[in-house]
């Protein structure tokens, strides 16, 4: 393990999983770094924002951190992607680390370096591009994962069966039970191989110039149910589970994939205990706000929409597709 | 001049420029693409924090622009700053132009990808390394400029001398009446004698590991003076020109420089209109804040001062100096 050299270290952490891990991991820094901070935040996508990102600057100039200190990211994506922002940003640019202690954060938001904070009116809006040092994955942390986030986290896993690898979504059906039940063998495979997918994307595209977008797969309409339900009242991966659905519904009206694809699909989203259908989240015109708040993706390009859509089982493609479909598949998939 | 491509322009500006050039730009920018906004941030040092830098994000987002929108820096360094720091981070990166309108921009801050805006607790605390795509400078805005503005502007030209260029400290010598009556022959030999040699130092060093840092000279005490009187109170030029005369001084009581290149210094420092002498930031312990507030420069190290001093006539170098050795410049020069 290599860590960053630096004259001080500061923990951001939060209000659940400081109280678990914090004092271990800032023992195991104490031997490395002569100084030793910790921040805690509030727990919660909701608190993605500037606000909470300040208390993080605030700690570095109150503890006089200079461009020696290094960020250590303890905690889940939001902590990881809050982290990650301040230091691509503090005095320029700081070394960070990632230790993820969800799932979801394992197997996505801790590889590939894309850091950022939510705006009022998009998630993910403000950030940049900021690879970490080292990402450090400890599966033992999984253990007081609540069954809720590692659903969550089970969602960004199934997403590279689809996208890129058959034989790996093969294994997800005969391993789901395991996952769920937190066998240490099959969550060792399962955040693996995951990263496998995603550092072979992102070693290609880096900055999302095209093939990266494919790891969107789910998340245009899973963004639009976060944004539209409120942050944090649906969790990442229970946006990107619907999402999925959505997205697989619109590449069979495509033509891209058959209906028993669709139908494995959406088995293997609700064996993990994930929403199969996404939330009405505008009354009177449903699939309009969604529509509204899809434009608005970072993939979008004057005022297209670009999904994520499955071309033939394990292949994705980024295209757009006719509003009147879109529309269609929200109704089809919203309960 | 090579704009970059992009399916709308956002115009960044401030309320004392946007009313002598937004409708002029916003109109030469209306035939290279498709839609051209503006957004007008109040003007001044004392705003370039992140309540404005979020102006920028909701207008951004509230026209719907996408990555393919590309920024304008339309005003001086404060704008420039803030709107490199928004391009670098909207989206993770848009493209931007600088169309620097103060002396001060023309010749400092809109070269060489510095972005950033200020903690309370610091300035440029947080921000990023994010080149423009193109620095547009029109010497005519100069003519509206005031003379405060104007001296501030030459703080920054000045600098250039004593760090790397004796023969440009000579025609400075010669030509400073001409700058100030803002002879246009006068001031374009200075504006890109200023970028040739800030192109020359960032080329070689665009991160700042080295010997980027010598562009700061004046810079260590004049963010304490611009931070222990308030932002906005001095300019940041009238805080370039006392911090330059307390580095000189520095550099003579550590024997690197002798007495008669300290009073030349000082001499164009006043011709040029600037103050020469530092303000007092705190009536009990002036140089104990002064100290203080130097600590968390982002030249610092383990609280260690790292000042940028002159090593002998055109050459810098970066260095720590006794505390009681500073008190003592301190003590001498403000008043």
């Amino acid at each position: 393990m290599d860590l960053p050299h630096g004259t001080s270290a500061l923990i951001v952490t939060n209000d659940t999983v400081g109280p678990l891990y914090g004092a271990a991991v800032a023992e195991a820094l104490g031997k490395r770094y002569p100084v030793v901070h910790t921040v805690t935040l509030p727990d919660g996508e909701e608190f993605k924002g500037w606000e909470t990102l300040q208390r993080i600057f605030d700690a570095l100039l109150a503890h006089g951190c200079d461009r020696k200190a290094v960020l250590f990211a303890l905690g889940g994506g939001v902590i990881g992607d809050m982290t990650g922002f301040a230091a691509a940003t503090y005095m320029r640019g700081v070394p960070f680390v990632q230790i993820p202690t969800t799932l979801l954060a394992q197997v996505d938001s801790s590889v590939g370096g894309k850091t950022a904070i939510n705006h009022p009116l998009g998630k993910n809006m403000v950030g940049a591009f900021y690879q970490p040092r080292l990402v450090v994955c400890d599966l033992a942390t999984l253990d007081t994962l609540s069954a809720r986030e590692m659903s969550a986290g089970l969602a960004e896993v199934i997403k590279y069966g689809p996208i890129a690898d058959m034989e790996f979504m093969d294994w997800l059906d005969a391993s789901m039970d395991a996952l769920r039940a937190r066998d240490r063998a099959a969550l060792a495979h399962a955040v693996r191989r995951s990263c496998e997918i995603k550092a072979w994307v992102v070693g290609q595209d880096e900055r999302e110039g095209g093939l990266r977008a494919i790891l969107n797969f789910g998340h245009t309409f899973g963004h639009a149910i976060e944004a539209g339900m409120g942050y944090g009242v649906w969790l990442h991966g229970e946006g990107v589970g619907a999402g999925m659905v959505m997205a697989a519904e619109l590449s069979r009206r495509l033509g891209l994939v058959d209906d028993a694809f669709v139908q494995r699909l959406v088995a293997l989203i609700e064996r993990a205990g994930l929403p199969t259908k996404g939330p009405v989240i505008d009354a009177s015109d449903n699939a309009g706000r969604y529509l509204e708040l899809m434009r608005i993706d970072k993939k979008s390009e004057a005022g297209e929409i670009r999904f994520v859509l499955i071309d033939g089982p394990g292949k994705a493609v980024v295209r757009a597709a006719p509003d009147a479909l879109v529309r269609e598949v929200i109704d089809a998939c919203c309960a």
